[in-house]
């Protein structure tokens, strides 16, 4: 991709109304835009992120055996009524009426897929049910001040499981909190299991996943050791207090929640009779999990843990491109970049070549803001069949024959 | 994918409460499934055909130097007031108040991509500007009876183009129309580009891309040489007219309509001050132009064209699978079955295994109702090795060396 043609450049004017790092450095970047507090658009450098986000989250949802669906954002208000939420959870939800019908915008789905579930599978043989779906979440924040980490609209997969015990319950969650480590280190995030309370979901303690930043909205007391989590909400113990297994104090952090998963059990299947008929023809309430994580959250988290005082620091598995190609406009030298784009462009390399008529100062600013892992530059002094590679993440560069430029990135 | 899996299996019965074939068929095979009228969840059946419908239309739009972004759904009302639609459609848009804020849902998105586009480029050598994104349109429906054709809540690429002159916005247009006409041949529609009202959107004609059908709710003209074709409602000739180019008497048919593109010109770029500078420096109210394909309506059209007695019969490019493999229960040939499976899915080809226990003819019909456009069947009769190869559109069977199949299916 040419940067003379992407739509959403680079900004030096740091946004007024903005106090999150990661909403300053998205906006700055070129990677969202703001429409209002808490919703932002994906401009097409902020959408090639989240789709690989996106497409990690899709490989290890798959790998636990889940299947892709789409349901939708509009729900009537009787499957509201079904569970009570309509009520409990008004202040979350938005609700309106047209004409004479009344409606909710989805600010989670368990209603709408136990609605689905309830309708399509009966007996227990056709049971896990493990069903997933990338789609758009609306909840009311009356303060939306953390950019992406805290929408009134934003993007998450919602993994829903349904089964015929709780101990099949308890196996799968535990198979999905392993794959969300999973996730979150192919992403780049360092995330802690910790325990928590449910919010509007429910009463029972569940699990979220944390990544510890100063940025972050929520508190939690943990062991260094890593064999105790609490978020400070339902914390049991003391910052300081000796871990049991020898590990030393335990800390109290701020941290930026990426992921939850809840056992809700059978408390919305008895209310929505969604019920599964066992070996002797019995029918029973079914067992749900619920499992989200935040698209858009994610991105802002990577964004809070890997940047400097010069831009975004992307992972390569989510970075938006694989390298920068900056071409030093030296008279003669056209062809060259133009050889170094399209042998990278062939040999599978997903390239931003920044083609402007501006100082290599300025192109050399913009790599850093923009926080592509590698950047690559082409110019007279380089020599021509030659890159100059740099990783964002230090300041050494090294001249290298083009061919093994695209052997390194494209393995 | 095994199909004893699959969330989501055929069903015997028809829907009650549903006239429109594309809905019963949908239903029945296990493709979608109705939360209320005018709004379908994407069962992993369905999901996999829009997938397929959006990947080819990415690739067009991609190919005329569009850029995919995604913008969101929940506006705030001083948007929508900025170009007076608040008023003017507030019958088709839903709106709603929570807390002292006032939002309306996305029925479409020109104010938004204008907003972007006023906050991003100024210049007019920063233009054209071409964004597209997939997402997500709500409509207030009164009558919503034409299942996935018309829709409450549905899926929909959008394209916006931005230029600084009508000759410039009037070249991509066309550009556009043909895009769209190799869309449409794509993914098996024969689409007519029919001149049209503009309804709620525009008072200038636009153009709508049309699909002859019984089930279409709009009514066209049109010469049957292809030199003309008019939407009913601004129809200017009559039915039997004679052609002005020899072709013979203008028909009369129904139509169902997949795609519409329009000119807006400068009307709502001069409300929303979205202006370039041009070469002299003077400021200048830019050219819209807007361009949809409804993904959801766009499989219910093909549904609607492409189906029998017995079920749907899908193009291959748009098919959830590329082969439906159906194993004969008998005795034996239970590794036989599974050869095929794995040699075919390691040949690239998508198969849908029916791994169930029951009978031929169940499976048989089952194939049919679905539409994959290739049945393989594996049993002691057809021999070690080999497959009997039936398309949906014959009734005629072969038998092939898996290897030919693999080879025919992954080419």
């Amino acid at each position: 991709m040419r940067y003379s043609q992407l739509f959403g450049k680079t900004s030096r004017q740091v946004p007024k109304d903005e106090t999150a790092v990661n909403a300053k450095l998205l906006l700055r970047g070129g990677f969202v835009d703001k429409l209002m507090a808490g919703s932002y658009s994906l401009m097409p450098l902020g959408l090639r992120v989240v789709k690989k986000i996106e497409q990690i989250i899709r490989e290890e949802m798959n790998a636990t055996g889940a299947q892709e669906i789409l349901m939708p954002l509009l729900h009537p208000k009787s499957i509201w009524n079904e569970t009570g939420r309509w009520e409990t959870a008004r202040e979350v939800m938005y609700q309106f009426k047209k004409g004479d019908r009344e409606y909710a915008l989805s600010f989670t789905h368990e209603e709408i897929l136990l609605d689905l579930v309830r309708k399509h599978v009966q007996t227990y043989h056709e049971f896990p049910v493990k069903l997933y779906h990338f789609s758009t979440k609306f909840r009311n924040e009356p303060r939306a001040k953390s950019g992406v980490l805290r929408g009134r609209e934003f993007l998450m997969k919602d993994l829903y499981s349904v089964h015929t015990s709780q101990e099949d319950l308890d196996k799968y969650y535990e198979e999905v909190a392993d794959a969300y480590i999973t996730v979150f280190e192919r992403i780049g995030l360092k995330a802690l299991k910790v325990e928590a309370a449910g919010g509007v979901f429910t009463k029972e303690h569940t699990h979220e996943f944390q990544v510890l930043s100063e940025a972050g909205e929520d508190e939690i007391i943990y062991c260094p050791g890593g064999d105790f989590a609490q978020n400070t909400e339902i914390a049991t113990v003391k910052e300081g207090k000796q871990c049991d297994l020898g590990h030393g104090p335990l800390l109290k952090v701020k941290a930026i929640e990426v992921g939850n998963i809840f056992r809700f059990g059978t408390v919305y299947s008895e209310k929505m009779n969604v019920m599964f008929a066992d070996r002797g023809g019995t029918r029973k309430p079914a067992f749900l999990g619920s499992y989200g994580i935040g698209l858009t959250r994610a991105m802002g988290a990577i964004v809070e843990i890997y940047h400097d005082e010069r831009g975004i620091i992307w992972p390569a598995a989510v970075s938006p491109f694989d390298a920068h190609l900056v071409h030093v406009e030296d008279s003669g030298t056209e062809p060259w970049v133009k050889e170094a784009y399209d042998k990278l462009t062939k040999g599978g390399v997903e390239v931003l070549w920044d083609d402007r008529q501006v100082s290599a100062g300025e192109k050399f600013a913009d790599c850093d803001l923009i926080g592509i892992p590698v950047r690559l530059v082409v110019s007279k002094k380089v020599g021509e069949g030659k890159v100059e590679w740099k990783e964002r993440t230090s300041d050494k560069t090294t001249i290298v024959d083009l061919a093994t430029a695209v052997k390194k990135l494209s393995s």
